[in-house]
């Protein structure tokens, strides 16, 4: 194979075979003829000229390949799994994860760290004392076994293509790309040998995605990724123009999800969640359909079964399953302040981006992945796009630890949000379905 | 200066600011910030995206500004000095340097390598026994300032950018770009310190331009950055469908381009030596114009002053100068082999492509850099396009030294050559000028 061909035919906007992308990745994930060069120069014309539908098919086999894959169908259980493409205040999958397993489903989910302005469910677990994310594959696959549950970050043996591949885009410049973004996700997610995916694509200002549009787009290149892999792949197009829940940080976002497993939280949160629990529940035939699929994740919640799974998952990786019942054994952050409302009126802006770099601040997210978290910081966001304030009132509670970090997270709190004369209507929180 | 931001804009079809342009080409010029798999990545957006006239200017300058830039304003007479973009046969440079000087021009000649299947100035010369082309600046100026004229390759301390880039290039696929092409040539061809250039743009089979209009462009391109660094240049667009003169190789280009130097050689070689040499003369005041610039050149000839300024620098340079008077003392091939015409008729195509190739099989060019040249062989190209031949007529004569390397070679001459019924209109010498 001759790279130099293999490059001309994207570089001038033609297609690569099969051939071809099998080789350049498999080369490049294992050190081979291909280059960190030569794989940037093939990664910026498939920024501009893009793959189209077959093409994208075989690169995110390709990176699959390039490592274990896992083969869970010893396991009766429905695999079913969910992936976000990152927001502010998205703690889903926490309570999503053992609801599902609690109604039959077998849930190995693999998540990421928090980066830039978007938290990471990894981050978030990992505030509960003792918790562990790192299996290799025995384990992970025997605690999947035995509880149908397991919540851990990447293996070193998954995907390995993706990990090269991601660095070198990170420095690059060749990150905004549907079909790489794409490949990447889905890569990782098959690799999970799943049954039924569910996909939540965040638009608006704390997106990735900041427009309907392009949302759109991703969506419907992951959505058809899983169909040619032959797995069952939905999803949801939702709001991230303002933060999911009230809670944006670590140890109170696993707070706020504990409150949902107990039958309590914000009813956005509980919205997003049972919707992307319907979608996996009826894909994985664990429901006929969607009402039937709802109604089953309520009665997770009601007998308690969805917390009993959480706190056998904790037990079982290591966490202190005391937090789920006193959630004050949880990092906490030794001070706080009220940013306030100035006037009365109607909150017209509650911006998502302003508040997940907030975050970053204050120590909750990382701006570099050297950097550190924080775990009990964060933000506490009291109101949402069209509520009704009076002067004084709160807006958003600051949870910080370092007085050096608050001033600027404080700022950018005050950026976020804008009262106004209204009327303001709050987005939608689902747009979209795409199948 | 952060290379996100410059790789962002040119990726998402924006400009790079004269400081982005300065910034990056200096710190991958001088292994600074900007790494290999960076510049790849930069240099495929750059490929796709081009550059704009006012950031191609910097861009060269960048690049110029790299190593060492010499200023040979001492030096009285005017600094002229021609580029090709490269072809077969086209030993033009030789008699050429030697020609303006003699009419008290200095040319202060950098001449390449050939590479793939076009020839290089450098191999061709270095037949000459011990001549040397590998001077350090001091010594690079001095025989410009005694001799008028200095016939060498690239110094590792000028625009050492080009080298870096180049070299990526070459293993990126990013090679065909109009932009990345002009700066490299112009650079380096600035960087000697001209009062003016001449460009002899090379359109046809055996060009890297196949066509007119790509020719025109890459034509226009290096003129305006000549212009827009303040020095004459101008481009003339000439033919390379078929080989320039009878002779393709290395020693028998020499005696070729002797044989001009001593009144003889053969017409289309003379035409395109004194069309360019005019430019030469005119660019840099040494002529009131065409006509009289022409007339001067053939004196020169005439006189044999161009050959004794050939004979001058051949000994300033270590070369043996008896092969002048001698040119059977250069490298021969020890055996060699006709290609005849196998039917009566009009040549219809001398394909300077095919024929290019032929010669790196038999020796006379590289695949690669590594590759040693064969100065002996090549071969002599008897008909033209349009000359009418009898079956049996030779057609090539193929000059070889390795039995194993002749039936390559000979298919290779035998698919160049098509003789039929005709007629066939010789295609024309010079195309147009680019001012």
């Amino acid at each position: 194979m001759d790279f130099l061909d293999l490059i001309g035919a994207k570089r001038d906007g033609g297609a690569l075979t099969p051939d071809e992308i099998r080789w350049v990745i498999d080369s490049y994930a294992h050190d081979g003829a291909v280059t960190d060069y030569q794989m940037a120069a093939l990664l910026m014309a498939v920024l501009i000229r893009g793959l189209d539908s077959d093409e994208l098919a075989v690169w995110t086999e390709a990176m699959l390949n390039s490592g274990e894959v896992f083969d869970f169908s010893s396991i009766d259980a429905a695999k079913v799994d969910k992936h976000s493409t990152g927001g502010v205040g998205d703690k889903v999958s926490i309570p999503l994860a053992p609801m599902v397993a609690a109604c039959g489903g077998a849930v190995p989910m693999i998540s990421g760290r928090g980066l830039g302005h978007t938290g990471g469910t990894l981050d978030k677990l990992e505030s509960i004392p003792g918790f562990r994310t790192g299996f290799d594959p025995p384990e992970f696959r025997s605690l999947l076994e035995e509880h149908g549950l397991v919540l851990a970050g990447q293996s070193e043996t998954v995907v390995p293509a993706d990990r090269k591949i991601y660095a070198l885009r990170d420095v690059t410049g060749t990150v905004p790309s549907i079909p790489l973004i794409s490949s990447s996700i889905m890569s990782k997610k098959l690799a999970e040998g799943l049954d039924a995916l569910v996909l939540d694509v965040k638009v608006g200002s704390g997106a990735f995605m900041k427009e309907l549009a392009g949302a759109r787009e991703l969506a419907t290149t992951m959505v058809g990724i899983g169909k040619a892999h032959g797995t069952a792949t939905t999803a949801l197009i939702t709001d991230m123009n303002q933060p999911l829940g009230k809670e944006v940080g670590n140890a109170s976002e696993i707070v706020e999800s504990i409150e949902v497993l107990k039958g309590g939280g914000p009813a956005d949160l509980i919205e997003v969640t049972e919707r992307l629990g319907s979608e996996m529940l009826v894909m994985g035939g664990l429901a006929d359909d969607h009402p039937a699929a709802v109604e089953m994740l309520r009665n997770a919640i009601a007998s308690g079964a969805a917390f009993e799974k959480m706190e056998e998952v904790v037990i079982a990786q290591g966490g202190n399953p005391a937090v789920l019942h006193d959630p004050s054994l949880l990092p906490k952050a030794v001070s706080h302040e009220v940013v306030a409302a100035e006037r009365s009126g109607v909150v017209e802006r509650c911006d998502a981006f302003d508040i997940g770099v907030a975050g970053v601040r204050l120590g909750a997210g990382r701006a570099t992945m050297e950097d550190v978290i924080d775990p009990g910081v964060g933000m506490t966001v009291h109101v949402a796009i069209g509520d009704e304030v009076a002067a004084g009132d709160p807006l958003v509670t600051i949870h910080w630890n370092r007085a050096e970090r608050l001033e600027a997270s404080r700022q950018l709190v005050e950026r976020a949000l804008t009262v106004g004369d209204g009327p303001a209507d709050a987005p939608p929180l689902i747009y979209e379905e795409v199948r």
